[in-house]
C-alpha cells in the first residue's frame, strides 16, 4: 500500500543557490508520513495516548538528490512501507516534479517508548501494521 | 483585492509545547505572499530579472497570536495590501482555522535594490502596484 | 538587566537573495530568550514542571530589519525585558554585526496555562520576575 | 584531517516529543561543513566566484540516530572527508553530547556546475582537495 501527497516549494525553502536547502526534503518525508497517519485518523499525539509510546521516532534517514526544485515548483511525494521488523519499519519515499525524479530516500522508524528513562524500540502492535499492509 | 491560501500544519512545525513554533507563522506569511505573486505569473526570481531588484524584501514584520494550532490542523491565510507608499507596501495577513482567528499580522516590504553596494528601497513601478489594486 | 548571546549565520539560514530569510530572526529571538532562561538554570521544561504552565508563550512578536546578514556573519543579540504586566512581559531584542544594527524587535510573552481546555495567561510569580529585574 | 564544531540545541529545534526534529541534524551537518570552509577562508559564495560553480551541492545524505538531544544540550560535531572521487567527495559526521554518541552520518557533495541549463558534477580542482587532505 502507498500514500501520495503534494507539496509546493516555497521561497523560504531555498538557499542562496536558488534551489531547495536539502534538509527540507526530510521535513517533507516526515510530513508525508504524518499525513499518511492522518489519513487513518492517527497522529503522533493519538499514538502516544493509545499506545503509551513516545512516537514513531527516527532510527535512520537517507536521501538521494537527483534534480533540483525551486520556489513555486510542485512536488508529489509517494510513500510506501517496504520493510517491517518486530520493532521498526522502513518508509520509502519518492519525490517527483511532473515526470522528473527529484529525490528518493527512506526513513527507518522505531516504535519508541521511554523504558527506565531511556528511549527504546518496543514491539509494534499488529493493529498498527495492519493499517499499512 | 485579497488573496487566500491554505496551509496544513505539520508535526515538524510544532515545538515541545505541542503547538506551532511561532517563527513558522512568518514563513507562512512570506509563502502566502509568494503564492500571491505566482497567481500573477510572478516570483522573486522574475522580479529580479525584469526589474533588477534584489526582491520585495522585508522592512518589518509583526504578528499577534490568538489561538494555537497543532499538527494536522488546516489554516487559511488571507493576505491583502493595506498600504502603498512610493518605495514600500504593507501586506496584512489573517490566519484562521475554521471560524477561529489564529493569528494576524503584517509585513512591510520594500522594492529593494543594491545601490552602491548597499541595499536600498527604490520606487515601485505602477505596473506592479496595478496587479494588486 | 540584560542578556547577550551570539549566533553565527549559516548558509541554510539564507534565501535565494543570499541574505537571511527573515523568519529566522524570530528563531534567534526565541533562542536568545531560552538561553537567558538557561543562564538562570531554567528552561521551558523546568517552568512546566515547577509551575504547571504550558510555557512562556508568545502573544505577539515584531521585528524591524535594518541591514542584511549573510552566511558566515556573526550576530550579537542583546535581550532585555522592558515591560512587566501581571500576566505578560515584553522582551526587547537588538541584533548587531559589529557596530552595525541589523534588526531590533520584541516578543510579548504570556505566562500560559491550559485552563478548562483553553490556553490562557495566568499571574507571573514574583520569584520568576525577580530573576530578570 | 578533520574539523570540529559545536551547536547548542534550541527549543525551536525540538518537536512535540520534546527531542530534536530530525531534519535539523542535516542543517547541522551542512552548517558544520560551511564552517569548515570558512576556517579555510572559503564559502559557497567564494567558491561560486572563483570556480564558477553552483556550489558543493548534495548528491546524497544519510544519518543514523542513536540518542536524543533536547533544548539546552550542547552537541559537538566532528566532520572528516572519508572519500574523494574526481567530481564528488563524502563528508562523514559524528555528533556527540559529552561521551554519548548522538548521531552519525554523511553527505556526498558534488562540484556542481550549470552546464547547458542542467546541474552537473564537474572535476574538483586539486587546490580545493589539498585544503582537506
Amino acid at each position: 500500500m502507498s500514500f501520495e501527497t503534494e507539496f509546493s516549494i516555497a521561497w523560504g525553502d531555498c538557499d542562496p543557490a536558488g534551489i531547495v536547502f536539502y534538509p527540507r526534503f526530510f521535513y517533507w518525508f516526515d510530513t508525508a508520513f504524518q499525513r499518511w497517519l492522518q489519513s487513518h485518523g492517527l497522529s503522533q499525539a493519538i499514538l502516544q495516548q493509545r499506545h503509551g509510546i513516545l512516537g514513531t521516532g527516527l532510527l535512520d534517514a537517507h536521501a538521494d538528490f537527483r534534480a533540483p526544485v525551486r520556489d513555486g515548483d510542485t512536488m508529489v511525494v509517494d510513500a510506501r512501507i517496504d520493510d517491517w521488523q518486530a520493532k521498526r519499519f522502513r518508509v520509502a519515499y519518492c519525490c517527483r516534479r511532473g515526470e522528473t525524479l527529484i529525490a528518493q530516500g527512506h526513513e527507518t522508524r522505531g516504535w519508541l517508548k521511554i523504558i527506565d528513562g531511556r528511549v527504546r524500540a518496543a514491539e509494534i502492535p499488529d493493529s498498527f501494521r495492519a493499517l499499512f499492509d
